[in-house]
């Protein structure tokens, strides 16, 4: 899949996930994506826990996870992605663990979409009530977690394409500006 | 390109940057990848000034980015990407917003790639400054920049090919747990 295409396809699933293993191999092409984000001065703050086993992710899910995101309990699979905010670069109070994390989620989102798998990040989880059940140290931040199934359908497509079609984005020009804010690009 | 090959293949270049222009459907292309990136809520906090023309970027970067970063003077565009914090969600002390323009960013670096330009995030400016400069309002952040070029050399391949000769990452085992921290995958 190119790349503008696994942009494109990229859609957060939540429902119809299948219980089927993914393979090991393809968890790990996909933790290695996120591994090749950038960061300020290359501090690769993220952490990832693969919660796996039904056991495992049910007990998460169902102790931790907000009520609209119950349906991640059918998924084979939990990535938590975590970091420690020492390791990376606090300038004029932004923090930039939170950034450069998403940069590596973005990656590894798009490596599940390439490889057929479905994602959904999701932020709404008791914080405490995870790190207690993941042995997540106190100075560890908790900051998305994402489901990594397959579709129960078929194929990728099919289980994304109305998902994409309800897609909502604000134009382009609500986005961009030119050479200064406020002038339309 | 394919997906995996660009997030392989991504570089921060800053060196040897082309003054060549960029054709405006790439930049376009580049944008929209952006705006295709999930949000909390949807939110889509991302804003994006393109500064664009010789002066403007010279300006730019004299003016507001650090002495490491004077090299991006060379390119022909320069991306600047911003938000309202309050423009996503804030989560036990968490500014989402930080996030959220992360895997935007990630996005358009991955485009720029397949697109055969060179990016390079930096976060070393002085923010009041470049506020200024680009009429950004008060409670808007500034996240983070980025030169858009073409390369000197006649192909991405080998002008990146020297920068990812030097690529340290941490091995997937430092950065990945089983179950829960701390346990090896």
């Amino acid at each position: 899949m190119q790349t503008l295409e696994a942009i494109n396809n990229r859609a957060s699933l939540k429902a119809r996930l299948s219980a089927r293993e993914v393979e090991q191999g393809k968890i790990l092409k996909i933790l290695d994506a996120a591994r090749l984000a950038p960061s300020a001065r290359n501090m690769q703050p993220w952490r990832f826990i693969v919660v796996r086993g039904k056991e495992q992710v049910e007990t998460l899910v169902s102790r931790a996870f907000s009520e609209g995101n119950q349906v991640a309990k059918d998924a084979p699979i939990i990535i938590v992605a975590c970091a420690n905010p020492n390791d990376d670069i606090v300038r004029d109070g932004k923090e930039y663990y939170l950034h450069d994390v998403g940069m590596a989620v973005e990656n590894l989102l798009l490596a599940a979409t390439e490889l057929g798998l479905a994602t959904h990040p999701m932020t709404g989880v008791n914080e405490d009530e995870l790190k207690r059940i993941l042995c997540i140290p106190p100075e560890i931040r908790f900051v998305i977690a994402t489901p990594l199934a397959y579709p129960v359908t078929d194929s990728y497509d099919e289980a994304t394409q109305e998902r994409l079609s309800e897609r909502t984005r604000k134009n382009l020009d609500e986005l961009v500006y030119h050479n200064e804010w406020g002038k339309s690009f």
